[in-house]
This record gives C-alpha cells, structure tokens and sequence, in this order.
C-alpha cells in the first residue's frame, strides 16, 4: 500500500506545493509546527534517509537549503532547524524519506521545542564507543 | 579568532574522532545527548548550513548517513535523528556548520526530547505562504 507521501506526490491526495522538480517535492507540512514547516521528500519511495541512495539524498538537501534559505528571507524566521526522524524511535510517523525544515523566530513562537542534556560520561569509554562506531562505518 | 571546531580540526583541543577525510571531520559529541551522539562537520569553516557549498554539504550530509547507519547496526539504536541547528534561534552554540547524529534506543533513553505540536492554521493562508517561500527560492 501507499504512503500517505507517495499519494501526494502521485496528486492522489492534496497539499500545499512549494517546489517540484523531477526528483524532489516540497510541501507545507499540514501540522505548521511554526509558521512556514516544510516537508522535503525524494518523489521515488525510499523509507529512511538511511537507506536513500547518495544522489537523491543530495538533491533533497539542497532543495532542503534553499527552503531554509528562502524562509529566512521573507518571513522574518532568526534560524531554522533542519530535521530527519530515521525510524519510529525517532519521531518518523511515514515511512518516506522527508527532511523537516522548520523556521524557528525570536520569541519562540510556535510548537517545536527541542531538549538536547548532556548525559553523565564518566561511565562511558568514549574512545572505544569512537572504534566501534568507526568500525562498522561502510 | 577559532571557532571550537576550526580548534578541534586543527588538533589544538582534542576531541574523540570516529571518520575523517580531507573535507569531513565525525566526532563524538562531548555532551553525549544519547550514546554515541556524534557531530559531522566539514573542515574548512562554513559557518551554517544554510551557506555551505553544494558540495561539501553533500559529503558530510552522507558521512552523517553512513554514521547512522553504523550505529544502527551497532549500538543498539532503533532510530536515528539526523538534525542541523542553523542559526542561534535554532539552538547552534557553535558558528561552525555541524550535522548532530543523536541514536534512539528503546525506552528513550538519554537527554534527547523533541517537540513538534501542530499549530493553529484556520487563520493562515497556506497557498499564499507557499506561494512567498516558492517566490524566494534561488
């Protein structure tokens, strides 16, 4: 069955189009987090950034840039966060690659809060949590 | 003067580092949010994403991929967050162009928490804000 991305992309249900080339669609994301979220997907289904082919991912990201680019130009936006949730433990609510570029503003406005604490390392051996991770890079 | 990560990329503070290359430095993330959080950035100072070279965001935007994918198979994680902060009303703390790669685990272990509440949108005009974005787009 379909995502509910591949059905907007296909024009079976509707959305908000801010930009389409042959490989790439941006949305409005219909939840608005702040004034201006947008939705940046790969038009071929692939899941998860993770498992996207390098070229696409790097069409994404760029189209993902100018939105950010553009959103600080004209709507007063301060920063922008520039978001992917890779699985349902992360936060990804539809299996389709999308980057989340979101306007942040001062004062806060808007729905998005993000709380990054730093854990306790005393416990951790970094430099061997560094090898493994290094060790099962492909 | 240095940004921390111009410091870092240079040698003259340490940092643990996973991957690096001639234009992508992958290091653990001091604070450590989750297990295994990890900052890609590139080596010659970019100060936001949203100025980076086409090219160079490329090739950390898939170091950041291959890092997810590792600790994905590694540590554990169930998920990965893959998240830019452009911009101090974004949360960046360093003006240095960084890619956080935050693993999930199961039970939401560690400091990492995320927001996104829908927004009133029954007073926005969605057509009209993706036509201004679509408008300013390079």
């Amino acid at each position: 069955m379909k995502d509910v991305f591949c059905k907007i992309i296909d024009g079976e249900i509707p959305s908000t189009r801010i930009y389409e080339d042959d490989d790439v669609l941006a949305i409005l994301d219909i939840s608005q987090t702040t004034k201006g979220h947008t939705l940046v997907m790969p038009k071929k289904h692939c899941e998860s950034m993770l498992t996207c082919p390098a070229e696409t991912l790097n069409k994404v990201m760029l189209v993902a840039q100018r939105i950010g680019q553009a959103e600080i130009q004209i709507l007063g936006a301060k920063g922008v966060n520039i978001l992917v949730n890779c699985g349902e433990a992360a936060g990804q609510t539809v299996p389709h690659f999308h980057v989340h570029v979101i306007p942040r503003y001062l004062g806060g406005e808007g729905g998005f809060r993000l709380a990054m604490e730093a854990q306790d390392t005393s416990k951790m051996n970094l430099p061997m949590l560094a090898k493994e991770i290094a060790d099962a890079l492909h």
